[in-house]
Parts: structure tokens; sequence; C-alpha cells
């Protein structure tokens, strides 16, 4: 053992790797899972992430379940299938994507991937060439960053202004755009805002990227979970404008993240992707990487034409009624303020006034202490760019959410200036 | 229209993937399927890949189906879990690891994976860095010279030695291998080779690495499919020799290669790899990529626990059978040899002699013709690094089998030189 210990080995990990991983997402929500109080009686309230399957009223739809339960137990989907997905799955979910587009998507626009965050993945490695820049929305989501990292791919940040409904600031894009920037990324509906865009500003990031000749990457895995006042509009109906890569996903319209199911979308009626070697490398990749589980590849056309209105109406209800509730209690706590009622996805976006708190240094000492006393986990702006920030998830039954932001507001009232 | 057409856009897609790819062993298959005379009446005979899931008698376990569709039935599965997987199912792999080992893997040596595929994704980023060259096995699995690629990982190739009974050209490891030699890769059993590593060949492989300072990175996706006179032994026993990086699946012992369920464990006893960041440097990577289906995750201790060892008796039993008749049918026929009986995986790599064929000018066009004439999809050897050779995968119901045989019989008598 002495002898093996002094042995030299030249082996070492990836320190790039552990840079960007210690910025994700799950980086931040382990560091505050390990600060809960294990003595603590109360129950974890979980507001840091966007996944509310574990509540009895955002069980996914009955007709998902049995879909998969089928193909199961037909036993004709345990084996590989094809690279870029099974036919009937690509075209199912192109069908499904255009009833809201001004033309139709065939099968070959779709890929099959491993959740929305393959899709990111593939994207990253698909555009990455060297010199070439990206241009990410700040706040946005660091899984972008984290690949564009591993790919070597530039990351420049744009800003989405808060006091107008989280739009983009086309200005700081046509600013950070040069020769060498290849594609924009939005998140709509918004995570980590909870905005939906309107169609006109839509319309002018088509026209702004089509300007400067770069590709937007719209990823809509919140598609439809809109219950403000706009509507969700994909942004693949401004296709002809400037091509589109749509990310879409089954985890959050159909509460099953778990299942590891999403999709990229060629947006592009123009055949602008098939010309400039995007849909080939994207098709490589595939040809190289893991696919998603063919039984459940195997589920999606009886998914997406048998899942019942119903069945989404009444997670928007829930959601929307969990929006308000948070929107509305946001008011009451002094040292949070949220400057956009949020109408989308599963997230409020509030500022932090560190100026009414007596001892908290910034966002994650917040959410540290908060985990630690109060156990309710929210996520720190930090990690989703925007310092001094908390992204709260409202999805869950509301009396638990009412529980975790009366607890957050205790938690402010005990730290609170005593002249405040 | 005329104006999109015009319009300058920056982006490209990623020629390295693209020229990865093409050079994949679904690359050279989907290129051999684009190849079949559609109007032929004759089934296909797919000896192209190891994936026999379509053959009745290669159904998977019961108790496998039914585990996936208990846990899809609870509903309980249906989130996010941990990035480095649920620790029931990363603890009963430890224990299914450990009754082969002489030490004891604990939960934490298990990291979960979408199929091996991406266990081999994983390991590339995790030792790239700036010059770094990787050990790999000629012939071997293109799926590691891409993702090497993809991580601007140096690939070096040793010789796998036909007469040997494909046992590994130390010599031509010793020479390769220089400071900036981070690792080798073995595959066993073997893929392509269908060979199975003797106890000591595998610890002349453990003392040579450790001589050379660099750590094993074994393959063991076809664990336990031996059906010759070579016991499987899993590296993992000469951990403390040299730190071992185990790849395994369920894909290939479970024939459900579609599921995309596959594992890392660190067979390292003496803590190598954490001093060296590799375990940090894989959690990073796996916090920022997708994971296998919850459900399937939830389905493991039950799936590793309770399939019977009749069932695996018995896909040893056919797929003996298959190697035999494979072996036996091969000398019959006089353009093809196979210079070591399979005892393991399901595959047989066999020589083409081009001198005896007229008008067959190297592998991929005998297989291109073939799949033209007769249906029957083989592998050239240039997929798997070695040209002029030819790879069979043989595991499937033997009338099957020697229908295809026959047929590769049919072809090369109509090919052979008439003075031959």
């Amino acid at each position: 053992m002495e002898h093996q210990r002094s042995r030299k080995w030249i082996f070492r990990g990836n320190e790039v790797l552990i840079e960007s991983s210690a910025v994700s997402v799950r980086g931040y929500l382990n560091l505050l899972y390990d600060n809960l109080n294990k003595d603590s009686q109360m129950a974890v309230v979980p507001l840091g992430h966007g996944d509310p399957s574990a509540f009895p009223s955002f069980r996914t739809s009955p007709v998902a379940e049995d879909a998969i339960l089928d193909t199961i137990k037909s036993a004709k989907f345990n084996g590989y299938t094809l690279s870029v997905g099974m036919h009937p799955a690509r075209r199912a979910i192109a069908e499904h994507l255009s009833h809201d587009l001004p033309y139709q998507l065939s099968a070959d626009d779709i890929y099959l991937t491993v959740g929305g965050t393959q899709a990111i993945e593939v994207i990253a490695s698909v555009l990455a060439r060297p010199g070439a820049n990206i241009l990410l929305p700040r706040p946005g989501y660091p899984t972008y960053e984290a690949f564009a990292r591993c790919s070597n791919l530039e990351v420049r940040h744009f800003d989405l202004i808060p006091e107008k409904g989280w739009e983009v600031d086309l200005e700081s894009v046509e600013a950070l755009a040069d020769e060498n920037t290849v594609a924009m990324v939005i998140i709509n509906p918004g995570n980590p805002c909870g905005n939906v865009f309107t169609y006109h500003h839509l319309k002018k990031i088509a026209e702004t990227s089509r300007k400067l000749g770069i590709l937007v990457i719209a990823d809509e895995v919140y598609d439809h979970i809109a219950f403000g006042s706009n509507p969700f509009v994909p942004m693949g109906k401004f296709g002809s404008i400037v091509p589109v890569l749509t990310l879409g996903s089954l985890s959050k319209r159909w509460i099953v993240p778990g299942w590891r199911f999403g999709w990229i979308a060629t947006c592009d009626p123009d055949g602008v992707f098939k010309e400039h070697g995007i849909t080939k490398s994207i098709e490589s990749y595939l040809s190289i990487c893991s696919a998603p589980a063919t039984f459940i590849q195997a589920a999606i056309p009886e998914i997406l034409k048998r899942t019942k209105e119903e069945f989404f109406l009444k997670i928007i209800d829930i959601t929307r009624e969990a929006a308000d509730i948070c929107y509305e209690r946001i008011k009451g706590i002094p040292c949070i303020s949220c400057p956009h009622k949020p109408d989308g996805s599963m997230f409020a976006m509030v500022k932090l006034n560190l100026s009414l708190l007596q001892d908290i240094s910034d966002d994650m000492d917040f959410c540290l202490k908060l985990a630690r006393e109060e156990s309710v986990i929210i996520l720190p702006g930090v990690a989703v760019g925007l310092k001094n920030w908390l992204r709260i998830s409202f999805a869950m039954e509301p009396q638990f959410l009412e529980q975790g932001l009366e607890r957050i507001k205790a938690f402010c009232q005990r730290h609170a200036k005593s002249n405040a």
C-alpha cells in the first residue's frame, strides 16, 4: 500500500469540468441541501427546482403512463433504434409542433434527445468551431454555459430587462455580436424569469438575428405553460425570417422530467440548416451519443395524440393559482420584491434588498441560512447569472407553497435591521 | 425567398463531428442498410450488430420487465434524481459487482449512465487535457475514437494479436506510451473479437499499466457472456495493482440495449482516483449531463436481485450454440477464415481472403455487395480498425444464423475466382 501511494500516476481529472459544474443549478442546490438542519422537525419545502412531479396534483396523465406500460409489455422496443430517433415518434412530434406554425414540419425536422439537457449538449457541439461565440441571456439557464465551455464555445451575455417584463435587450445583442457569433439563445416561457414573450417581441428578435446572420436557439421546454395575458408563441413562427432550432421536452408539460425525453426541431422552412451543414452535424453527433430509451420513444405517438386537454388545463390552473399566491405573498415580505408577475413557466425571479437585512452578505448566504433555519430551498440568483436575486419555483400544491413563503417571511423578519 | 437564400449566415456545422461519425459502426451499418435491394423477397439477416433483442429466444427476463412496470405504476419516479444516480441503484450495482472482486465496492464507486455509450463520453471528457493521449485497441470499438476526438484526446492504437487469441500486444503498448498517456482501454469479453482474456493476461495488463503510470478503462459491457474455456474475470480484480474504471451495462446480459442503462465503477481500493481528481471530475460532468430515466434506475435493485440464474444460463447456451455454428460454417467458406473460435461476447472476427475473389475490392465492397445481393448485413472490419476483416454477430436464433451463413457462402462461391 505504501508502494501504491508513492506511485506516480500520470492522469488527472479535467478541471474545466469541475469549474463548470460548480456553477450548475444542481451544484448550488446540492450545497443548499447539504446545509439543511438534519435535526429540524420541519418538512423541507423545495422551491429550488422546476420539478413538481412529487406533488399529487401534478401527477402525469394516465395516458402517458399507460402508453409506456404498453410499449414495455409488448417487448418490441427493448433494442436499439435509429440514432436520430424512431420515425413514428419524430413524425408525431412534427405534427404536434406544426399545429402552432404557419408551415408543416416533417419527421426529418425532429431529432430525439435524452431530455432537454442532451439537446443543449448536441447544439453546443454542433456549433463549436475555433473562435466561435454564442449569445446567452442573463439571467439564464447555466447548462448552456457549461456545455459551451466544454465545447470551447465562447459565451457572451445579453441582458433581460426586468422593467420590461424581462424582454431581451436587443441593443446589447447587437453590441455583443461580431463576425464569430453563431447563435443567440432565448428561453420562452422564461426560466428563470417566468415571463412569456409577445409575438411582437419574438418578431423583433428574429429580425435582429437575421440582420446579424446568426441563428436562434429557442428553448421551449416550458411551452404552453403560459397563464397570463401573453399567449405562448413558438419562435418557429418566424422561421422564414431566421432559422430556429427549437428545444422541447415532455418533462415540464407532462410533468415527467425523470423520463428524460426531449427533442430538437429544425424550424427552418427555407432549408438554411441543411445548406450550412447543421442538420448533418446534428445527425453526426447523435450517431455517436446515447438516445432516449426506445420504449419511451415508441410511446410518444400515443402520448401526444391521446393526452386530454383537461390534463393540461388542470396543470395550468394550479400553476396560475400558485403564481398568484407567490406574487401576492412576496408583496408582504419587505426584503424581497418581484418586478414582474410571472405569467409562464414555473418560476418567479425576485430581487433581494440586502440593505434591509442585518446579517446576510449576499443571495447565496441568504439561501444557505434559509435552508438551515427554515428548511426552505430556493435558488440563489448567482446560479442563473444575477447576483443578489432569487429564483423561486412556485409549481406545487398551494398549501406547501404558502408554508414555504410564510417561512421566508419569518426568516426575513428575524434577520431585518432593527431600524428597518 | 430569393432574399432569404442570399442572406449571409455565419454559422456552420462542426466538421469534426461529421468526420467522426462517418466512421462509426452506425455510420457503416446505415450505408449497408441503404444498399439493400428493396425488391428482394429475402428477409434481411442482421449479422451486423450486437442486439439480439428482436429474437424470441433472447427476450429479456420477466423480472426485468415487471420491475420497470412496477416503478412506472408507482408514479414515484417521474421526477429528477441525483446526477450520479439513485442511491439504491448504485448500492445494488456495487453489491452485484463485488461478488467477483477481492474487495467491496460501495455505492459511491458507482456512477449511473445512459448506457455504455454515455459512460465512454464521460470518461473521454474526464481524461481530456491539452496534449493528453489514450491507448485504444485495434481492432476496437469506434465510439472511443469518436468521443476522444470530440474531447481533443489524441488516440494511439495498440494491436490485439489474432494468433494469440486476440491478446493485447503489450510490447506495442509500452512503445506507444509516453508522459502524456493517461489510460489504456480493454474490452473484455471482446468486441469485435469474441475473445475472453485469461486471469494471467489481465494481470500482465495491470502490471504494464502500473509501470507506465496509466489507468485501465475496462469495458465489460459483455461481462459474463463467456462460454468457452476462459471464465470471465473482471479487470477490477487487479484494482490494487492499477486503478480501473469499469464500464458496465444492462444492455447485453439482460438483452435490453434500448433501455439505455449503464454505469461506471471505480475499482480502486487505494483511492487513487479520488486523489487525482478523477471522481470529482466524473461527478462534475454528470451534474451537467442527462441521466438514465429515473424509473429505470429505481427498478435496478429488483432486476439485479431477482433475475434468475436460469435466464442467464439459457442466453449463454444459445449464444454458445450460435458461436459453434458460426465457427463451423465459416470453415466451409473458402474466402473467409476465423483465426480464433469465439468464446465470449456476440461476435466473431474473420479474415477476408481477397485473392480468392474476383470482383471484390475490399471489406466494405464485400459488405455492400453482400447486402445488395443476399440481404445479409455484416460489419466491415474497417469500421473497427481492421481493413479486410469482417465482424459477424452470431447472437440470434440458430436457424436465422444458418440462413445468413449459407447466403454468405453462396455469395463467396458466386464471386470466387474461376481458378480458385
